[in-house]
């Protein structure tokens, strides 16, 4: 299409509530507006990326024997009732009332849908199994939308339900899902993405992996281990800690006058931080009961972790004055009996504590958990650090990465068939619940990530597998003939043989025409102009500045359509040395 | 794929609810299922059939320079406060708090969305005229939701809208958009889809098309006019009314004992029912005022153009004794100042009629409008009538039959870009608001009315554009190593030539197989059988049984695949005859 007719607006300055770069440039590319606190609307230019992005997904879903259905945007309470999702999950599920009254909400997550499309149909083990999935807009009322198209509250996502009838079964077809995400991401241009453990969250299940595009912008923490390939969000990865364990001293109760943080008692009792004993507090959701995490001085506190082994929600706690708890000067021994806590595996082994007395103004030296106190048991709940111990190959080799998730694989086991009563009678006429995956990715987001790895500070560098055009063609002078017919004619054979050419023939300055080429980001750009044509070529340069070619134009089209080849088999040699990689 | 993995089930029993045969025949095929009222999921054979339809769309809007775009489902309502809608529409609009307390709809139409993606784009005469559109989740909230997929609550729906600087470019733009829709209703298989007047609703404007299938199923009465072609959804059909004069005689105000209807009165006093003012009683929504419909006794009132006259929503009266009414004895003689009427062109030139007197147990007979009343005023407010007056020919032709609308198209003028303040300058540096047209096609809608129009008793009949499958195979003993050999080197020679093919080799009794293939309604069928294979052939079908033939197993891939050329040419010719009809 003509550029000259393509709606939305580009513009050179960058918005100054953005804080990633493929905000900015989404924005300045006039590839999506803001409609409200994250919700946009998409531009001709990324809806064709969008396009490419859902229709490589289908393939590959197809490939594995998904079926694609539709599952409704809005749904009846009644069925997040039956999975007790209802009133679990908390205020990012937006409910309402229609004009009945009847309670409804919007599907963030189609879990609930997919066990109610198919518990009829698939009451006999000859069903199974079988992959479902669809691609459909989605609204989580996100407390902070940041990042533009990363973290939204309105989004069009990918998400997919596998239905086994034994947990072997799940992990096969768990495995040929892993695959297919990887092929995805390839083929959609980031071979970079990287897969790690994950903690499965709202969505109950155990096995769960994210697939993470590592860059600075990410809001998600990753831990890599560098020796042994080892990978795991911080939210999920194990901590493991090797303590010093000193020499055992006699516990003692000594005065810390205004020491509050651990930084003060540390310094007033001229003691090291790695054997003191810090406490975070928290509150749980359901009665405000005090939750108390206690790690090693240096640590901090993983929630997620916390989370998962206290078993609900829990927030930071407000301690006041009438409470049990003595803010800052809190400690594992003659701890308050109306209060709960929890000791870190950071604490093992430690000899000597110095920890909170639970007494306004005073701190125990000398504390020896096992010694003194009973029925010690250590958890995991504290988050990994930069230079730690991997947990699987054991060397100190930790380093820590962001990264945004661009998509996630959970194993679900039975958490919706039983709730939602969903059965099958096996060969044996026994009548047993299936076993469920649920495989999602993001759409906008995974446009998004591929701008913030992709781009340049002109604009985005799409790959030409998802990019929105695959050629573009800049006409310096439209109001000079010669050049203006042999552009178009270019234009013309272009779209003949089928290739997605955008086509500036505007009567504006050279400057803005390559600017704005920079900003649409398209892979192969075409220049005509009447001084390359007195040597009768036309300019051919590739977005990411790798290519830069003068042609004859009677070459040109050839040229570009081998170009164009060239950089798609780029793209399929990404997937092929993936594949003979994990074969 | 095979029909044995295919998600949804298949059953014989006509569910009780359904009141139209595509519902119950897309139950009963496994093509959709009931969520909750007017909310469906489309399993896998529907969702082939909405993606083909989508695509049909796509391809004609790209055609008249269409450019996709995607807009939220979920908008802020400050949006629809712009154009004056969050309060204008009624309770089909969802309304609901994020969890900020911001409120917030979901769009069940996108015309406030749309200007807000373009007015900073288009403030320039040099980007117009430009057509922007969507294939999206839209959610209204009907009050009766009826007939599966024709009338639901949550549907896809293609929305598209233009912009132009003067009527003259929106009327040329609506006339190839009117074209653009024919074609797509032609290549869906409906070439039967006509064209109707129709009211512009809550949308604003004057002129607006629907595209009306025709059938009894149909929710919609349409006046169509057999001699010169008038079609007119009835909302909007204009009626055209002669009286015979009848000689003028004395107002007279005369007992009429317990006649509260026009039939009572007419029998009482011997006179004809054609020369009787019969009252409907309204009253506004704003302020519950009465407002009166005075038409001649064998007429209906049409209550669109009586809304449009008034200006505003009314429902149907409620009197009570204290009101100014006297329910059965109302008429425009001596009416109370309270309320307010309208008379209806079918009351002209009566010399003579019998009307309410305005007093219990009371009528007038003479009424003579004209010299009775001051100021008398005739409008259009009554329901055209079978065999009544064609209001563009003037012959008594009319005929009316109830049709499902398919799609609409409207003229929609400046309503929306003056209440957003969307703006442009033109050549003179003058500033003006944009024209806009805009342009729906319901997805499940269409499909549901495909299978109303083409099923027969056993299923749907999918004209092959966009069946779910082009070839279905059955084999008949997949037990039998001949006839399964047979078969599948069919399915793969077939897949191999990319044609869509539903393969079902399940050990299933030949009738199970056949009513399923009737039921799932692919157009052509394969027959692959030990009896068949005897005299080394294959029996080819076709759904609508046109065609059967025995065909030898070696020519039987080139018939299929010249078969389906054939069932898509038929389609292709639709469009081109109905090209040389028009030019």
């Amino acid at each position: 299409m003509k550029l000259a007719n393509l709606t939305g607006q580009r513009f050179k300055e960058r918005p100054a509530d953005c804080v990633v770069d493929s905000h900015a440039l989404m924005l300045r590319g006039g590839f999506m507006k803001y409609v409200g606190n994250g919700i946009y609307s998409e531009f001709p230019a990324l809806r064709r990326i969008t396009s490419k992005i859902e229709n490589i997904i289908r393939k590959e879903m197809n490939a594995i024997d998904g079926q694609e259905v539709l599952f409704p945007v809005v749904l009846p309470a009644s069925l997040w009732e039956e999975s007790g999702r209802y009133k679990s999950v908390g205020n990012e599920l937006v409910r309402f009332k229609d004009r009945n009254g009847s309670n409804h909400v919007l599907g963030m997550t189609h879990e609930e849908a997919a066990v109610q499309l198919v518990r009829e149909y698939a009451q006999s083990y000859t069903k199974y199994p079988f992959m479902i999935y669809q691609v459909q807009r989605k609204f989580r009322d996100e407390a902070r939308p940041r990042a533009g198209m990363i973290r939204v509250r309105e989004f069009t996502m990918k998400d997919a339900y596998s239905f086994h009838t034994s947990q072997e079964d799940l992990d096969k077809y768990y495995e040929l899902c892993f695959q297919a995400y990887n092929r995805i991401f390839q083929k959609a241009g980031v071979p970079q993405v990287i897969t790690v453990k994950s903690d499965s969250g709202m969505m109950g299940g155990s096995v769960s992996h994210e697939y993470m595009l590592l860059t600075p912008a990410g809001e998600d923490s990753i831990v890599i281990c560098d020796e042994c390939g080892y990978r795991s969000n911080m939210e999920a990865a194990e901590n493991k800690v090797i303590n010093n364990e000193g020499i055992e001293e006699e516990l003692k109760c000594v005065e810390t006058p205004g020491c509050k943080t651990i930084q003060d008692v540390c310094a007033f009792l001229k003691s090291d931080v790695l054997s003191s004993c810090k406490a975070v507090v928290y509150q749980k959701n359901s009665d405000d009961k005090f939750v108390v995490a206690f790690v090693r001085g240096d640590y901090e506190v993983n929630e997620t972790k916390l989370k998962n082994i206290v078993g609900e929600e829990i927030h930071t706690a407000v301690i006041t004055a009438d409470d049990c708890l003595n803010a800052g000067y809190i400690g594992p021994y003659n701890f308050p009996e109306e209060a709960q806590f929890y000791l870190d595996i950071s604490l093992k082994g430690i000899k000597s504590l110095v920890a909170g007395a639970n007494k306004e103004g005073y701190h125990y030296t000398g504390l020896n958990l096992e010694r003194d106190l009973e029925n010690v048991n250590y958890v995991d709940i504290s988050k990994v650090k930069e230079g730690g111990i991997c947990p699987c190959c054991g060397r100190q080799s930790i380093t820590i990465k962001r990264g945004i998730e661009v998509g996630n694989i959970f194993q679900l086991g039975t958490k919706y068939t039983k709730t939602m009563d969903m059965r099958y009678t096996d060969e044996n006429g026994k009548t047993n619940y299936p076993v469920m995956g649920c495989y999602g990715i993001g759409i906008g987001r995974l446009a998004a990530s591929i701008c913030e790895e992709c781009h340049d500070e002109y604009g985005p560098v799409w790959p030409i597998t998802i990019a929105p055009w695959e050629v573009h063609i800049c006409c310096l002078r439209a109001d000079d003939e010669e050049t203006k017919k042999t552009a178009d004619g270019l234009y013309n054979s272009l779209l003949n043989d089928g290739i997605e050419v955008i086509y500036d023939d505007r009567k504006t300055r050279p400057g803005e025409m390559f600017s704005d080429a920079d900003l649409i980001g398209v892979p192969i750009r075409v220049i005509v102009s009447p001084r390359n044509l007195k040597e009768s070529c036309v300019e051919i340069t590739t977005r990411d500045k790798s290519i830069k070619e003068m042609v004859p134009v009677e070459k040109a089209a050839g040229y570009i359509k081998d170009l164009r080849l060239k950089l798609f088999a780029e793209i399929e040699s990404h997937v092929e040395a993936y594949k003979q990689e994990t074969m």
